[in-house]
């Protein structure tokens, strides 16, 4: 019986370090798959469509969502997000798990769906909202106004940490990569996730009865 | 607020080596407590009161259980085996750990119990039947009936594995003591598990009203 991969959800306010632990877990584990989400916004300089996000127009976005092809998906200031189903279905039907990077309200709509039980989420808190506000400040990327926008939706998305199986403050990145790593390698080791204890227990039920 | 300890049981049949393998834990962890199970059973030559048992008349043993002193009791042949309740309560109280050695009978009783929240269930397996033979042999402490019938309750403890949150099969001890450990790690890591999330959680709260 093949194994059905994990969905791992990584949320967190940006600025928390959430991308630095998503590309070493990545790194930790190559057959690890990552959920490429699908964005109405505009890329941005450097951002690679089909790697960083499927850039769509909001009308595909729309008609996806309607043919229940999002397996998640929210609306964030004026875009729409989402996570496409058909690449990650694929993935954990061959038993490999998908990590996704996605705000609280994927998160609950993924924990409520049909693929429940293969959840595995996990948020990650900043150590102080000083030092959020200097990691969004230090990108350089964004006016005073934008910055304010995202530290409003930072809070939002921290007001959420409750709802997560795993929750974590992340102080030093390599503690946290470390503690990443070991509840990753926790969870593969659940019942559920070995399909190969059955035909084991049906050999030591064969060698008790053949004594 | 103070952390409330983890129930942590450990089941396998009788040499599968479970007690090695939670003599390593206690070695690796030293705030782990170890559950002391009561006993009508005569002790046998070597075994300390209080250490390996706490040895008890049958009157007493039906005394605790009666007044609601026992987490879990079975009989097991011709003996009344049982977790009695203070020590446990103590050590999770103060935030310990508690790991037990019993059956399955008691790991049933212990997660239907008013502490099932904080209960994490480990089933180990042998990797053969004939291997789980040489090993009760090998221990020369008992005629061919015995042996016989600490194999039949083996076989009733196997059957039983499928009610736990995690299996693994023995088949190395190094393996499985690093396994048990990654579990244990990643279940002190949950969310439940933290109760100084809230503070900081409200920490945060304070500074980002502060700005």
């Amino acid at each position: 019986m093949q194994r059905r991969g994990l969905l791992i959800i990584l949320s967190s306010p940006s600025g928390a370090g959430k991308s630095t632990l998503a590309g070493r877990l990545r790194k930790w584990d190559e057959s690890l798959r990552f959920s490429v989400s699908a964005t109405t916004r505009a890329p941005r300089a450097g951002e690679v469509d089909g790697k960083d996000y499927f850039f769509v127009t909001t009308a595909a976005f729309q008609a996806q969502v309607a043919a229940g092809e999002m397996l998640e998906h929210a609306r964030v200031f004026d875009n729409y997000y989402g996570s496409p189903k058909g690449p990650v279905q694929a993935a954990i039907n061959e038993g490999r798990d998908v990590l996704f990077d996605i705000d609280w309200q994927g998160a609950q709509q993924i924990s409520k769906s049909a693929l429940s039980e293969h959840v595995l989420s996990i948020f990650i808190l900043p150590p102080s909202i000083p030092e959020l506000h200097r990691r969004l400040i230090s990108r350089g990327q964004d006016d005073a106004e934008t910055i304010e926008r995202r530290m409003q939706k930072s809070w939002d998305e921290i007001s959420h940490w409750d709802g997560y199986d795993y929750v974590m403050v992340n102080d030093d990145l390599d503690v946290t990569e470390e503690r990443l790593k070991t509840i990753i390698s926790a969870e593969r080791l659940r019942a559920s996730q070995q399909p190969d204890l059955m035909s084991h227990v049906r050999n030591l039920q064969a060698q008790f009865e053949d004594r």
